[in-house]
């Protein structure tokens, strides 16, 4: 009886674990196609390329499915298994993680409409070099912080968190600029708007990647660190590594 | 020995009663806070008044508290009470509903900011009547959504996602009049960026407005109504008011 016992509560615990991979894996698989979008709206807009801004407007609908479909099964899981402990952590963050992707999704959808609108005709040079910078940024916080997801890394998702800082700095200088431009050349004032709608995408896109890290921090640590100053996050995840657990190992029954 | 199994059920029960009606008090609470911060950003931004934007400014951290205070409770119950059915929707979406208050509360800094950046000094007054426009139809939405959320009144919810489309209609003409002005008078290209802002945070907020009423309709319906059209989100709605249940019985056991 006591070996049946065991076995039928291996059995579920081995169900439990199969469907939190689950939800981690389908967050990653949606983590890629957003990344990827992030990557063709820059490649899009820097090279004017209406098609596929036109290509990646048509595939905003699948990570909005992909957002309920995975939360419907975070919520299933906390129905059936009452998690708890990291196991609800983990379930909740993910949740949270799919908001944030969804809107990253949205913004680069943004910026192909702006893409679009800007269409492929005589186009104002003026910021491109601002967009290409900020791009690239943004770009990289957003496949670190899915790195960081898929090894549980926290020191490389308080790097994310910490680069979303100077990405706002760079925004706001590039804005300054923007502005002199549009000035300078009152018949660019409109193309300028187009790119000024880029760089607050990509600047949201920012803060999206520093909730992403944010939310890995709180799932790891069991701290929930938005709104806090940088040092308080650095010190929680400091506080996490010291006595870093196997990263495999983020499954507690 | 019935009986005293059915007290205890019954104390049980009333104890994960209060609860529930603990977060729903919180979080309607929150939204109290959030529509004032509103109401002044919007003063603030019309009148000029740099001393009440920087109230405001300093106000954003008491939402930020509330958004983790309350999601900590709603964490709390799902752990220790497991709840399943309209219960767990109830958690789940307050736990939504408090992340768009508080951005919504951002917004309403973020119009401050603005506020404060134009100064009281010698501002230009384009735009001015677009803001007070849209601002009063934002700031209707978020009373609305937070009405329809105390009476649990998903027609009210269905009517604010409804008017979120006037809010972008609006906003997009809004948008085509400010760059007009910038060309017509270079010297204002500064001060109608920051009206421009303004007027951005305001279709934020319109669409935090809305997200709002899905949530509402999700806790009420079961339906997820996110990414849906507003024609499948009034069926939704028609299908639930149809057989309208008593709206003090939002608690399955």
């Amino acid at each position: 009886m006591e070996l049946e016992k065991d076995n039928y509560s291996n059995h579920i615990s081995h169900q439990f674990n199969e469907e939190l991979e689950t939800i981690r894996t389908q967050m990653l698989t949606m983590g890629g196609i957003v990344e990827r979008q992030v990557n063709d709206a820059l490649e899009a807009v820097l090279g004017g390329d209406v098609e596929l801004a036109e290509t990646l407007r048509q595939l905003d609908q699948q990570t909005n499915s992909m957002e309920l479909m995975i939360d419907e099964l975070c919520i299933t899981i906390i129905a059936r298994r009452q998690p708890a402990a990291s196991d609800l952590r983990l379930v909740v963050s993910i949740s949270r993680a799919v908001a944030d992707l969804e809107r990253i999704g949205d913004e680069a959808s943004r910026i192909a409409l702006q893409t679009i609108e800007m269409g492929e005709g005589s186009r104002s040079q003026h910021g491109f070099q601002e967009v290409r910078h900020i791009g690239n940024l943004v770009r990289d916080m957003v496949r670190d912080v899915l790195t960081a997801y898929a090894r549980n890394d926290l020191e490389m998702a308080y790097r994310v968190a910490k680069q979303d800082r100077n990405v706002d700095q760079e925004y706001r200088t590039a804005m300054r600029t923007l502005v002199t431009y549009m000035m300078e050349d009152v018949r660019s004032i409109s193309s300028i708007m187009s790119v000024i709608w880029v760089l607050r995408s990509l600047e949201r896109i920012g803060d999206h990647a520093r909730n992403l890290a944010e939310h890995l921090i709180y799932q790891v640590s069991g701290t929930d660190v938005r709104h806090q100053s940088l040092k308080t996050m650095k010190q929680t995840v400091r506080e996490e590594t010291g006595g870093q657990p196997d990263p495999q190992d983020t499954h507690e029954e």
